[in-house]
């Protein structure tokens, strides 16, 4: 048990539920800040999020519940952020309190889209929040399993070692392993880019491709990954970490994954527009594969796989005819 | 198409099937051998093997089917023997055609259990066949997938490397990759550890962890499987190709791998002996763990899972605690 630290989850989803659940297992009292109030009321009266995880029963003594962000965040001096990239800016622009020594750990897999930047480093360049006042939390970890606490490996990286101890600490559990890395960039670039091949992965199954040619394009995603990675931030890591393979593999291999479900739609021969509508969501990796395309014309790695996921998703070319060149460029 | 090679098939199996319907589109007769008679002349008469991928038709023009393996080894200059390891010696016993000149390639993912050796070795050991005639043909390719005509590839790999090559035109097509290396021993004994691998997993499974952990043990067994292999055979090799990474995944979630199954009912309570009459036959990874298990004393090799696996095939240790026990030294 922390006596020394205060802690608040930003978000709803199931993710963040899930990091709420973990949380509260080590923590007297968490706050938990959602935009949705009639979430906040059922949470009060009955104990569970109805939308998220909603087996989960939680003690209400522990739950700080507001939907004043400000709130939760002069409350913690550790912020976890679990929300859709897609979301973080307007949220943080009703943030009036402080973020000055505040530690920000970001949950969230994936890429700002107004800054192109990955989370941790939009706290730093928009919010000048030095590294070592920022971690991540990542996988490979479905929320659902922790739901059903089921074992679970969680790698949190910060720029200090002490703080992702402390995080470390907080979430772990009997059925959470929490190890901590040094890479705070390499882990939440793996994070991202994961949503990528995941996409690929439901392309190519939506498109009729079989477990043989998948295993094929993960072993191929994991060596893109670790030449995009090393580009990025070159430093000394085992790409076949948990936190970079086993991420890339409890993603693409699964068939809960959102990125991986819009991928198959698109493969089956729905537009962009329409799988997106149909999900009624837009999944991380569609950011995410604009984003490292256009970063990667800087990086120069070669990334044949993300190549061809941006031609389908954002240069309106054919899904089959692109997958079949692709198919050349992999071994 | 292959004017100066002639290629001959042992074994009835699924994988053998595969193999033969592959050689079919680029040879003009293949030689085929297999135990049963009864199989010989339903291809025969009605063009598909009764037992294993009988949805695939061939052209029985192309086919010298024969009973006789001494027949089938006279055939032809190339041999691909494709048949569970637990056989090979017997086979080999009625063998008097000669196998000097013959390039010998092994299809076979396991250890030949009368020598502890995997095929390769075997041969050049027992048949004292030089490396530059023995070659391995490898995943990641489950035969279901070859039948339905699903892009898939292949790492063929042989001392020298000209055969490799001729090796990988004739098994090339439409829908599959040959794609040639030159780590023969490597190769092999990645597709031998990945069965150990998958039982792994099957445990796992039968026990009720769920996906979050086996990625974390995929992640971890690749890494395994990488100093194993090193210790073996030091040799620049990216242990995420294809060939490796490819086909540990392609065994390990797949939820028709025999050694996958029989590791799952393990898990879920069976004992080992019971597991073995309710599937009706040996998984090859039940060989490969012993035998992986008995060579890593001497190599030294850092293998919790082959251990844990062990321990529980062969030390009678009950499964849930054994893996309770590696869930601590995993990451």
């Amino acid at each position: 048990m922390s006596q020394k630290h205060k802690f608040a989850v930003i978000g709803g989803g199931s993710w963040a539920t899930a990091i709420a659940k973990m949380l509260c297992v080590n923590e007297p009292e968490i706050a938990w800040y959602m935009r949705n109030q009639d979430a906040i009321e059922h949470l009060r009266t009955h104990f569970h999020n109805p939308n998220y995880l909603s087996s989960v029963e939680f003690n209400p003594k522990k739950l700080f519940l507001t939907s004043d962000i400000n709130e939760a965040v002069a409350f913690a001096d550790y912020i976890i952020f679990a929300i859709p990239s897609a979301f973080l800016s307007s949220e943080l622009e009703k943030l009036t309190a402080s973020l000055d020594d505040k530690v920000i750990f970001s949950a969230i897999k994936g890429i700002v889209p107004e800054t192109s930047l990955i989370v941790g480093e939009h706290f730093n360049e928009t919010y000048e929040i030095p590294f070592e006042n920022i971690g991540v939390i990542t996988g490979p970890c479905h929320a659902e399993e922790v739901a059903l606490e089921r074992l679970s490996y969680l790698t949190i990286a910060c720029g200090d070692p002490k703080k992702a101890k402390i995080m470390a600490k907080s979430l772990s559990s009997d059925y959470i392993k929490a190890k901590i890395s040094d890479d705070i960039i390499g882990t939440e670039y793996a994070a991202m880019l994961k949503n990528i091949y995941a996409i690929a992965a439901g392309i190519a199954h939506g498109l009729g491709y079989g477990d043989n040619f998948q295993s094929v394009l993960m072993s191929n995603g994991i060596r893109e990954m670790k030449k995009f990675i090393r580009k990025v931030h070159k430093m000394k890591r085992n790409i076949n970490n948990s936190a970079y393979l086993g991420d890339l593999l409890v993603t693409g291999y699964s068939v809960f994954s959102r990125n991986r479900m819009f991928g198959n739609m698109i493969g089956k021969g729905y537009t962009v527009k329409s799988a997106m509508m149909e999900m009624n969501m837009v999944a991380e990796g569609y950011y995410a594969t604009k984003s490292a395309h256009k970063l990667n014309e800087k990086l120069g790695a070669k990334t044949p796989i993300i190549n061809a996921v941006n031609d389908v998703l954002y240069e309106g070319k054919e899904a089959r005819s692109v997958f079949r060149k692709l198919t050349e460029k992999l071994d």
